[in-house]
């Protein structure tokens, strides 16, 4: 009978859904823009109206359908109270309550932050399958992530564990953090952190590089020359890699993970970064980790439906 | 019928047991010597003859014993393998297997190392009581430690996890450490890391100290005479106690713990060593948890027996 589950990816653009068998295949995917107006107060209903349709158009039962996975771009308690999420324009609302008075039956709904959701998906149907205990950093503007234990996801007292970008590990930088300190991880290693160390070279350095030649630097354009072999681009990306294999190096420290999972805009460099990744990594772990897996999602934007249908798959 | 359990921390030098009440109370501990001839060949036939007349001698019966635990000082596979035990001279013993052997009835064996045993201690009678999720730092003569992920011990891929003393973070560290790299934590923060700066600055360094007069100079002697208001042993604490805190809100970038206990002997140095490490944690930790909690140990040299008790109940 329960033969369905759905996953919501509840973004500040757009809100992806994804209908999938148990198994884990993806039947169909679609998106509806969010309509962030009056709070975001249409948000939930257009999300019942869009799966209510779809599933009429298939011929689909609510009874059919095991649960609904919902991934919120902000921190979650619970089973899904969102306190606040600037994202959506929410304050203080009982996601699963408000969700179920838009249903006709009584459904399943798990409710998580939209990080900690991707790496379920990864676990469940990306690089992580078959792991129990996996740690993925995502590598944006800023670097998050996530940590699972014994396949469940970890939290943490304040919500915060997980958030890799903040691990306090470049003693020399002058730069002050979007979070006030000096010295985070993403200063260095995320997109915004490789282009303001770009920038900064461009600008003190007297080095040839390609890069100078680009009106609007982006830092895609600096993982490319580097890649190319430009010596500038490169030295800000193994500064970039050298601090991450530090950081893993630190979590390994704590929680000696079957495997590490890169994903988030950065990760797209691929084996050119996972392989610098991991000679700074083995460079600094202790020496009984050394072998520690270290691979790039592959989920990629399906990670949060995935990760969302997963969140009741795995509950 | 179930009314006691036992726990025995083993060591090098000695063996310890405590038999408890399924509630927690310390019903009597006592010890023998660890006889290590022969290949360590003796000492699960002295554990298991120990016990036995013991209980005799209280006319308790096994089949009141919910179960034994043991802490092993060394890595400790699945319930109870330990390949090799360079303290106890053991090569590939089946510890539970070999224990079983010894007893007329089945029993309910624990095994793990005594790190994470001594955390279990503290989670069930110690400064660890009522929380969840917790973080131990064992500073002694190295630092090691424990992380315990919805009441149960994380172990890791590679038995590392907990391994906080060899985390990579302290870039300008120019001597090399135990393990082979240079700049991990132990080497500024661990009784010997205390004492190789102590001795350094004492060397490099023309500033009067009240350890200059000391013959024989020890750690405790320069926790003392910071204590004391020694101004060069007061830089060497407060660096030990920066690279603590550092290394701390790295731990919290991946765990967000409810709490870190402090325990080994550099702990005993009490509220001077917490307010400092706590101190420089709060510096350096993401606002978000800047409250954590972070205590000192408790069950000082019972945390062994504590623990392999615990390890039966929580099992």
């Amino acid at each position: 009978m329960y033969r369905y589950c759905l996953g919501i990816d509840l973004g500040g653009t757009s809100i992806k859904f994804g209908l999938f068998e148990k198994n884990g295949s993806l039947i169909e995917k679609w998106q509806i823009p969010t309509n962030k107006s009056d709070s975001g107060t249409h948000i939930l209903k257009d999300i019942a109206g869009s799966i209510t349709e779809r599933l009429t158009n298939r011929n689909i039962d609510m009874e059919e359908i095991i649960g609904i996975g919902l991934g919120i771009p902000g921190p979650v308690i619970g089973n899904g109270f969102v306190s606040l999420c600037a994202n959506l324009g929410w304050v203080n609302i009982d996601v699963t309550e408000e969700l179920q008075k838009l249903f006709p039956i009584p459904v399943k709904f798990c409710v998580a932050n939209d990080a900690n959701a991707a790496l379920m998906g990864e676990m469940w149907q990306g690089s992580g399958k078959d792991h129990q205990n996996l740690v993925m950093i995502t590598i944006g503007t800023g670097i998050g992530g996530g940590v699972i234990i014994n396949r469940r996801l970890v939290p943490g007292l304040f919500g915060a564990a997980g958030e890799f970008g903040h691990m306090p590990i470049i003693p020399e930088e002058e730069r002050t953090c979007g979070c006030g300190r000096k010295g985070c991880l993403e200063q260095a290693s995320s997109a915004s952190g490789i282009l303001a160390e770009a920038v900064r070279l461009l600008k003190e350095e007297d080095m040839s590089s390609s890069l100078r030649t680009i009106e609007d630097l982006r830092p895609h354009h600096v993982i490319q020359a580097a890649k190319a072999g430009d010596q500038l681009s490169d030295q800000v990306m193994n500064r970039a890699a050298r601090y991450l294999g530090i950081a893993m190096a630190c979590i390994t420290g704590v929680l000696d993970p079957e495997v590490f999972i890169i994903g988030g805009g950065v990760s797209e460099a691929g084996p050119y970064l996972i392989d610098l990744i991991s000679t700074y990594y083995r460079q600094n772990v202790l020496y009984l980790s050394k072998n520690t897996e270290i691979k790039q999602a592959t989920l990629g934007n399906e990670a949060g439906i995935y990760g969302a249908a997963s969140l009741v798959l795995f509950d």
